[in-house]
């Protein structure tokens, strides 16, 4: 079952209590990895991503048989700074593609077998402009961790969360800044596509942003409130149901990893149970997957977000467990070890 | 229909006469690419990926249906050497295994919706030891050619071939040592997982057989006769016979890319057709993927053969293909364009 939530504090105390992977299925798996056909090791990052999964699944033999992506769409107050080569009306129009099933991702979760699920969050009331003040209430962030939370089917086996929002590379470049330093360049990409003229705003409101809101050192959640969107708050909402769910969940790209790294910058050891599906080609991502400690499973040279980088690496997780638990040991088919 | 050959010389005509991709088709499938819902260029390879797949189907707008891995396997008289971890014998225990559904490449191949074959070689007469003559005559090479010639499914839409073959690294290494020079431990790594000794060892074979047999420069295919064995000649039919077909190949690792190399170094262009499926553990993969030009698509530290990583590859090419197909325009989908 999982617990619910209406007020911060209560979040952090779950995120304080969230459980951890199942050891002796951990030990388990390892042990039968050991005795399947193959040299040890040859099946490279396979093998540990097969423990991994065996490890939250608690069991040391399955399959990933009902992966979940769900897109979050929410829209930026600062976008009308003019920081996305696209308007804010593209938000919308993109989650009826969604809905229809034209969009990359569709394509690309029909491709993994994977449910979709959509969630637009009040497209109609932007989040306010960080330049000026918190991006959301308190209450306003409450609500979008819990739309989150509560999307996650709690019968899905391995998760990817994805979004879409004009304006949120600029908020998850503020995000990354206020967390982790550096210069606003550092953090700021061209997100879309924009052009050299708004890549230079779009720093100076980055820049601008962390000035206003990042001098007293805010912890995770708090920088969540006050730099990010809804439907980054979302998705990290949705991470941390999975991991009260022991669902495995496969990062996407830079906003996502933006809002998971509000969950890490919370509390240590909150990304345990998230591997990064991919790197992005948004320069950041990779310093952001540095600071999450994660190595990416692939590297295709994706920027577009939707949850789409995440969605493709759940086939690799796929057929890692499809070795792990289908091969014939060394015993059952009468190969000698070497 | 796909052309036979009885002799070497008939099959260096069919290499040299091997149709190209399909000017038009790639030409709709790019202008098609710029149209789709996303941003230009924000699904990265994919983009690529699709738009090469659908010059070489002649199709502007195909999906991947029909995938085929095949496994050839053959014994190696330098096996006697003890370059190996493994005892020869395991070649045939392995192909018992593939046959019975309990080896990774079955996975994986079940994982990517490919049909699966396997091809054992007169595994009762392994080749010739290397480093005292050639490993093949000329009909033993041209029945291991034609038996991968043959092994492809003309219905097939993309083809992964792997191998099995105890004392096959120590081949491949000896291969690309006389196609592309550089020293013996260049190209010589652990395989299986041999320990410090057995690798000298290992190296030394590969410098003799290579004294032996590259001093007069020999072109690929003989190359492929003197050093190779049966199921690397198998691959490299297969892989040309492919192109026959214009069905895309995904190369595996470091055995099947030195199959591929004795076909690109007979023929300019020969691989054409061809991407690396990924980037094997086995040190000197990396090297030749660069005298080959191509970039792995996934590089998760496997080194097992097989197929296994061209396998695992095929999801990938699935994915492209169908966000490329399946998705909207951005007027059928009512999306601005920014």
């Amino acid at each position: 079952m999982l617990p619910d939530f209406d007020d911060l504090s209560r979040f952090r105390d779950l995120l304080a209590a969230a459980p951890g992977a199942d050891a002796p299925a951990r030990a388990d798996a390892e042990a039968r990895n050991g005795q399947l056909t193959k040299p040890p090791g040859a099946l490279g990052r396979l093998e540990d991503l097969a423990i991994w999964y065996a490890g939250w699944r608690a069991d040391p033999r399955p399959r990933v048989q009902a992966p979940q992506v769900i897109v979050f769409a929410g829209n930026h107050g600062v976008a009308a700074r003019g920081v996305s080569a696209f308007p804010a009306a593209v938000t919308e129009q993109m989650v009826l593609n969604f809905q229809a099933g034209g969009a990359a991702i569709n394509q690309l979760a029909a491709a993994a077998g994977a449910r979709m699920d959509v969630h637009a969050l009040e497209l109609d009331r932007p989040t306010a402009d960080f330049t000026q003040g918190p991006a959301m209430s308190e209450a306003e962030l409450v609500a979008a961790l819990r739309a989150g939370w509560q999307a996650v089917d709690p019968q899905a086996d391995l998760l990817v969360v994805g979004e879409m929002g004009i304006g949120n590379t600029t908020a998850a470049a503020a995000i990354s800044h206020a967390l982790y330093g550096g210069a606003a360049a550092d953090w700021t990409g061209r997100g879309t596509g924009v052009a050299d003229d708004a890549l230079a705003l779009k720093t100076r409101v980055v820049e601008e942003a962390v000035r206003l809101h990042g001098a007293d050192g805010p912890e995770g959640i708090e920088v969540l409130r006050r730099l990010g969107g809804r439907e980054i708050a979302a998705m990290a909402g949705a991470i941390a149901a999975a991991r009260q769910l022991r669902i495995p969940v496969l990062l996407d790209g830079f906003i996502c990893c933006a809002a998971a790294a509000c969950l890490a910058e919370t509390r240590s050891g909150a990304l345990d149970h998230a591997l990064a599906g991919h790197q992005s080609a948004e320069q950041a991502h990779a310093r952001l997957l540095e600071r999450l400690d994660k190595a990416p499973l692939l590297s295709l040279g994706l920027r577009l977000g939707e949850g789409s980088g995440g969605a493709l690496a759940i086939g690799i997780v796929k057929s890692a467990l499809a070795c792990h638990s289908g091969m014939a040991t060394f015993a059952e088919a009468g190969v000698s070890e070497g």
